[in-house]
């Protein structure tokens, strides 16, 4: 008898069960399901099958219009809270807008008409109930840096104007297309740990820009990083002014107390959401009472009553700028929606309701498509206004009606009053929000728990704060997908022990105690077998071996017979994996050992079958647990012995 | 008592073994394994451990030059079989080597030149004992497509020649910089179902743009895609020589007809080596015979003679070809260096010999950053070249040595011969070679194993066939690593059950006999948890729940209380990952469930450690098995309804 019969006749004894090769799916039952998994996971079909027609229309119109949905049940309860919270976002909303629309270099009423617009679109459309829509000043300060590099803002307002309408418009249709064409999960590709950094940076640049509407000087560079500023403000010290400065940080100083003592106690939320809007008037009536904006100190300015003028003509849909419409708009369109999926996401777990990412994506979509056209520029559900109608205790999306009614109201009738107000006192509203995205502690989370990410977080930061925004982004999406790529290209492999009176095999680095079987090398694989990782792991695996002979020729153990592959954290493999398998086994029979499979998956199995490499090693040599090919080794070994000694003993009579 | 005692009573005397949180490692520690695993997998350092620096001097030399290792252990025996090899592959090296030149659209000559100087340097770098060195068709091709889309060959020949050494300087430098750097893996990501759709698609295009010789066509389209080509062939059709045509095809079918011969009988390898050069010598005589040259049958012309001139000052370093050259080096290098290494690899596997991925990289970039110097374009070490090597028996780089000598003979005294080498006999020589390029074998063996590998596969192939090699290019890398971000972003989930009579739990799609347990739910999740699936994780896991409570509910079984992870297969968490438990925590605690966690590995039990998780579902939770964490849930659940039957009764009394 042969080892292939000791182990047949094992087998078919003490193992109760054997690792099957799953019956052959017709492949395109297989594709669908991952088609599915991919690009439908939440099911969003569910509700929709076995209805009638005029059924399956109302819940259509319901996936596109949540407002159908939740407007019949709607209380007099929900909109006292919603008009409370609305008015609170509002007036938030009003110095936020002017202020983010200066840092993108664009007229401060696009702010306002920011506000108008979008939040009654994404009231119909969108599907999360606490998001307050607005602008941001990541991407404001995005729209400045890359459009301001092909064409500057105040040689040629209008064509930069328009351009910042394009790149809403494309940013939209692209949000609405990886919507429509169920790609939401590209979005996952944006890690937690860069959007930190991302934010962090951004935050730290913008905050430096303001050192020009702080300092009162005129003329500044147009770099972001933060060598180029520094050097633009410390040549400039004879041009500092110091009232410019005095009042910008009593102003900042104001902010931050109000938003100190809001933290404090909770209750009194209002007082920070309220902070911004009093600065602005309190600075306007001193503007306006001392006549300052004739002494040097630099005011909005007049702007233009009424409501948002269409724009749709505007859009530069000609060569020389397209390109760059396209590229800024796909680029704020991915930062936008990220941040704006993070913020609802998170609002809607507090509440324990469920948001449909790819439902989410052609509400913001349509909500930039229909802005751009309406004189609005990029927006989002920004963190900090979402977070104040949280606290405001708003219910539904009605509260971003609430909003925009009262920035309508603004619109008509209250523009002139921001005629004095003095672009300082906008300067420390930014800094005041920005110094919230700062979040230190979330970095040093990072560095506790995991170094790789906290890397990662660290080199987006750098990367805006020293380079420029592109190229922090750049970095941080580079740094997020090598780790990814890595995690593939350099799987683990254990050499797994037998845990002292039990049948378990683990990790002997994890468990010190677990000691190795003579004879049996065990070696579990911790990744999927791809082409990325091949080589690495036949070069590794082979290196295992040669080790754990080297080990047992220096302590005069029993000799190495058998290699255990632990399949069962292989969730895949390819051609190229299983042309290493192949390999492999040929190198590990050429050392006279024999290769033994533990556990591979139904994937596996199946392209195991299918490429014969279950004929080429023995179905009999693939077990389903680590402990059962351990026995049949050990098995083999000791009948094969015990024969040998029979027959020795044999000739010797 | 509550659930947390009784578990906490379970644990302590059912679980012999707990998983523990691993010792915390200094951090630069496992960061320097880490490191030490990504960039030094082979560990080529061990064997300079503890030797004095004498020894370490020679064995560094060594590293460098394998040749100081195996030149005093050379036989002549050895010689013997590498003079045979070497002379086998001068006669493939000459007709090939004017081929390839004349489709890079270089001067013939310079096929010459480049099997010679880049041998000698392989032979005292390489490792590999087989690989024959010399320009390849695929990357002939792009440099003509590429170079060729900036500067037109025939109307500046002598900067197109520049631009070609310059291409091959950058790519000798970028191959050397990837093997110092440690960087041999990035070469892992092209994988061998691209390669294979790639050749095949390259071999195409080069077989259509021979049809210019075949037929003797003297206007030709420069794009490569089918229908550019066709076109161009299918309107000339009163330009066809049949003459051309005739005796073309007589060629191609002379060396179809003695591959196929080689190929039943092995022994007869060299007839088919012999094969090109015998056309050329036949193809010239026929030409010196009959004045054909004079009657429209293009031939190749003269020859300078001598040894390869110095390039040095040729290389064009100024600024508008300058990108373009590092571009072209960049991409023709890395597509050199998949071949060379894989045929290296390929062949070291069946004289089971060990490659080192970075010492060959810095081989092949020295051997090209000095061929470049010396008039040579782009080598490697080709798949065909390198087999007819093997199968002439060779035993080291020796036969590299003996080809270069044969070249430089031909280069010094046999120039003149191929002043009357039609053009035609080029073509059949290059068909011939591509149509075994085409392995359409290998494709119907991704088609029967691996769907999305064929896929890869099929969209190299269009790619470079109807569209350019560039986009052939991009398509196959982007596939390619779609699939690996693709098995991170929608990792499989799987619900366990117990098989009958064992205490294994398996997915139950795979063991349908497998039986789930009254009140639990065990999930497996089969991939690390990262950012870019943890929003997907979230999803899947809280419908899988749903989906059983929906089970139970419609079947009237017991109530769902414990939902069990699996995280055997979890090879690692980010941070992102960890919120994401959290929160999937949180969403089952509100279900008024409870989570359990079963095996979790060092890396993933470190940062559940340091993110304070294991304290938020509580130490006790967590089982090293799936079997005991089941038992534990049974345990609390029945103890508890006895206590609750206890307590009924004792209220009754």
């Amino acid at each position: 008898m042969g080892n292939a019969d000791y182990v047949h006749a094992f087998a078919g004894v003490e193992c109760a069960h054997r690792v099957t090769v799953p019956p052959p799916q017709p492949f395109f039952k297989s594709l669908k399901y991952t088609l599915k998994e991919t690009f439908f996971p939440g099911d969003p079909l569910k509700q929709f099958k076995n209805q009638p027609l005029s059924r399956k229309l109302v819940l259509g119109l319901q996936y596109f219009l949540p407002i159908i949905q939740w407007a019949p049940r709607y209380t007099f309860q929900f909109l006292k809270a919603d008009l409370i919270a609305g008015i609170t976002i509002a007036s938030l909303a009003i110095p936020q807008g002017i202020s983010y629309a200066k840092l993108a270099n664009l007229p401060p009423i696009l702010g306002l008409y920011s506000s108008f617009v979008p939040p009654l679109i994404y009231a119909v459309m969108g599907s999360s109930r606490d998001l307050a829509v607005g602008t941001v000043g990541v991407v404001s300060l995005l729209i400045a840096s890359t459009l301001g590099n092909e064409v500057n803002a105040t040689e040629n307002p209008k064509l930069y104007v328009n351009l910042a309408f394009t790149t809403t418009f494309f940013a939209g249709v692209f949000q609405a297309s990886l919507g429509l064409l169920r790609l939401g999960f590209i979005v996952d590709f944006v890690s937690h740990a860069t959007i930190v950094g991302f934010m962090g940076g951004v935050a730290t640049v913008v905050c430096l820009q303001q050192l020009k509407g702080i300092l009162g000087l005129d003329h500044f560079t147009h770099a972001t990083d933060l060598i180029s500023v520094m050097r633009s403000v410390l040549s400039q010290t004879h041009q500092w002014r110091w009232e410019s400065a005095v009042l910008g940080i009593c102003f900042l100083f104001f902010l931050l107390l109000t938003r100190y003592f809001s933290k404090r106690r909770p209750k009194f939320f209002w007082i920070s959401a309220m902070a911004p809007l009093t600065s602005v008037i309190l600075g306007s009536l001193l503007v306006y009472l001392t006549n300052a904006e004739k002494h040097g100190v630099q005011v909005i300015g007049h702007l233009k009553k009424g409501i948002n003028p269409l724009s749709f003509g505007d859009l530069v849909l000609v060569a020389p700028y397209l390109k760059l419409a396209i590229r800024t708009g796909i680029i704020t369109g991915v930062i936008v929606l990220a941040e704006g999926m993070a913020v609802g996401r998170r609002f809607a777990m507090f509440k324990n309701y469920h948001i449909d990412a790819d439902k989410e994506m052609i509400a913001f979509g349509t909500m930039n498509i229909i802005g751009s056209c309406t004189s609005c520029y990029l927006t989002t559900g920004p963190f900090s206004r979402t977070a104040v109608n949280f606290n405001a205790g708003c219910q539904t999306a009605v509260s971003n009606i609430v909003m925009a009614l009262a920035l309508m109201v603004t619109l008509l009738f209250l523009t002139p009053v921001f005629q004095y107000t003095p672009l300082v006192v906008l300067s420390s509203i930014i800094i005041h929000a920005m110094l919230g995205l700062i979040d230190y502690e979330a970095a040093i989370h990072l560095w506790n728990v995991d170094m790789f990410d906290f890397i990662a977080c660290m080199g987006a930061y750098v990367g805006v704060v020293f380079f420029s925004v592109e190229i922090g982004l750049v970095i941080s999406v580079a740094i997020s997908l090598l780790r990814l790529l890595l995690f593939v290209a350099r799987p683990r492999t254990f050499i797994l022990g037998n845990l002292p009176n039990s049948t378990i095999f683990r990790n002997v680095q994890q468990y010190p105690n677990a000691r190795s079987v003579a004879g049996v090398l065990v070696l579990e694989i911790d990744a999927p077998i791809y082409f990325a990782n091949s080589n690495y792991l036949r070069e590794r695996i082979s290196r295992w071996i040669e080790e754990e002979e080297d080990r047992i020729r220096s302590s005069g153990e029993c000799s190495l017979h058998y290699v255990i592959l632990d399949m069962g954290a292989v969730g895949n493999i390819d051609t190229s994996g299983i042309s290493m398998l192949e390999e492999l086994n040929k190198l590990i029979c050429g050392r006279g050992l024999k290769l033994v499979l533990a556990n591979p998956g139904a994937e596996v199995m199946k392209k195991l079958n299918k490429s014969k490499f279950i004929e080429n090693i023995g179905q009999d040599w693939i077990f389903l647990t680590v402990r059962e090919a351990v026995g049949a080794c050990q098995f083999v070994l000791q009948t094969y012995k015990a024969s040998k000694d029979e027959s020795e003993a044999y000739n010797q009579v």
